[in-house]
């Protein structure tokens, strides 16, 4: 199996190709080639076992689409994206990227012509949802997106759909929940807390919250993500018939479940750090996000994640921090 | 206020050029010119009271968009569209059109600048919606297009949301019912039927039925059908908030129901023009469509439409035979 992750140099790409790595094989079947794409080429991995390249393509430029099938990859990965709050500022580019670019892949493999049709899963998101939410949304909800990242996100759905109906690629969009806890730096995203509030103190940093703690959400580690994709990429596809949009398992949690985990992982030094800070901003823009989905469709089709926010704490300190707690967080910290 | 149809030269077009002419006012606000738009220009109509002008352009055309709104028209009523079984056997013209053409058409709007902000009335399909139904279908029940045409609909739907909730247009979409009863000749589509079967009994014609009586759908007249444009033209849209499409009210009946009108107003001599002629693949066809709709948001913000089939019978008498039938259907008709 030839596995071609576009956006392969972000945090999913990165973790997806670690996996593959990890675990070469797809729905029982060996990978054997992998290639990486993204705006600047991403660091290719050594890999004795398989051929890897690496290079640097724009999703929205004219002919990249189909120079990135040429090799014919029985699996594509597309996580190339404008990010929300990117999109809404600059209205041009996020229909660019976010509609264009993938239309432009659909259509390259639909040209390719001898019957090339391979797996395509994409990267969507529950961003396509806007509310007034029920408490607990259902597989079937309709999309009203109050972003234009959320409606670039359905309209690609839609597209992957049509061209999946007329046996033009065999297409999956899979709606991400929340990645928690997300690694690395602070950043300006408004999910950015969920993370922050667990990831700054479990090495003995402070954190804001923005929100009040009974702000539910719906979260999935890093790795429950990167296997979502891997369980896409090998399922049988036959039983989505037309619907081939699902909304992913996830873990919901108020933000003071979150602070319990944490407590229960890293004790109370750990709560300490965490300082509230109002921001209304930011809690309206929150405010507009579901934080309880069934996803009874994605579970019977045997996608899994974490059972309890204590669970994805545990897959942070595993992944990211070496597999145990650095010296006790500080009641001094600050 | 100065109104835009683009597709004007169709039965809709022409059914709501002759409401305005008959009655110039739009939310109160009189009429005072009109632009009528289509493939190839349309007849331009006798009007003392305004001002007329009609011209040939192709929406998805490169330059035809923006010259299109030179004269900064109050209201666009957008009709221009590649119908569903030709949009299925030509994909890409249906995208070019369909997709492409009012995306230029926002486009166009967006970069006049000077704040310009008409009010788009567009006509979309309940053909956005697909298999498994409810009984009764909901107003936000999620769109699953079985079609090209479907999902060409929704995505024009979304990128109108859009527009809208960035403030660069004033946007409402329409998702129409079967017009029925259709004027005209028997035509090949596959909702065909549902008009013919009265249309050409009421003229003494014999009309073919390839489907079961027991099969619900949803009607409104072309008199409600323009009805549904003036109003969305003229209506406040602040309380439609971000979702700007709406399912438009019609009238649910079987083709049994539908029959017994006929027999109400036409006598027994109409009915036994009606040959059952068993068609599985229409059959198929039609029981992709939902037969019963709960249009509940359009009808609070008063739309309205037929309360029986006969009264569809009674419209189409009154607006296309002259207000009454020709002699009694014979029996011996063939």
């Amino acid at each position: 199996v030839h596995i071609l992750i576009i956006g392969a140099a972000g945090m999913l790409g990165r973790k997806i190709t670690a996996a593959i790595l990890a675990d070469p094989t797809i729905g029982g079947r060996t990978v054997t080639a992998l290639s990486l794409v993204d705006l600047m080429a991403p660091q290719a991995p050594d890999w004795p076992a398989g051929r890897v390249s690496a290079k640097a393509a724009d999703l929205g430029g004219s002919a990249a689409p189909a120079e990135l099938i040429e090799d014919r990859p029985d699996v594509i990965i597309h996580l190339a994206a404008v990010v929300s709050a990117d999109a809404e500022v600059h209205f041009d580019k996020g229909y660019r990227v976010n509609v264009d670019g993938t239309r432009a892949l659909l259509e390259a493999v639909r040209q390719a012509g001898d019957a090339y049709c391979p797996r395509l899963v994409f990267a969507s998101s529950l961003a396509v949802f806007g509310p007034p939410f029920p408490n607990r949304i259902p597989d079937d909800f309709a999309p009203a997106p109050r972003t234009s990242y959320g409606t670039q996100k359905v309209i690609a759905e839609l597209l992957i759909n049509d061209y999946s109906r007329k046996g033009m690629i065999d297409g999956v969009s899979l709606r991400l929940p929340t990645i928690s806890i997300r690694p690395g730096k602070p950043n300006a995203a408004a999910s950015g807390f969920f993370s922050g509030i667990i990831r700054e103190p479990l090495i003995g940093q402070p954190a804001a919250l923005p929100v009040p703690d009974t702000t539910r959400h719906w979260h999935a580690s890093p790795r429950s993500a990167a296997g979502f994709f891997l369980h896409a990429a090998g399922m049988h596809t036959a039983s989505l018939g037309h619907r081939r949009a699902l909304n992913m398992p996830g873990l919901s949690a108020t933000v003071a479940e979150q602070i319990e985990a944490l407590r229960a992982v890293a004790g109370q030094g750990a709560i300490d750090l965490i300082r509230p800070a109002p921001d209304p901003l930011v809690a309206d823009i929150v405010g507009g996000w579901g934080g309880d989905y069934e996803a009874s469709r994605a579970r019977a089709l045997g996608f899994t994640t974490e059972g309890s926010f204590e669970d994805i704490i545990k897959v942070h300190i595993e992944d990211e921090l070496g597999g145990a707690l650095p010296r006790p967080a500080a009641h001094q910290a600050n």
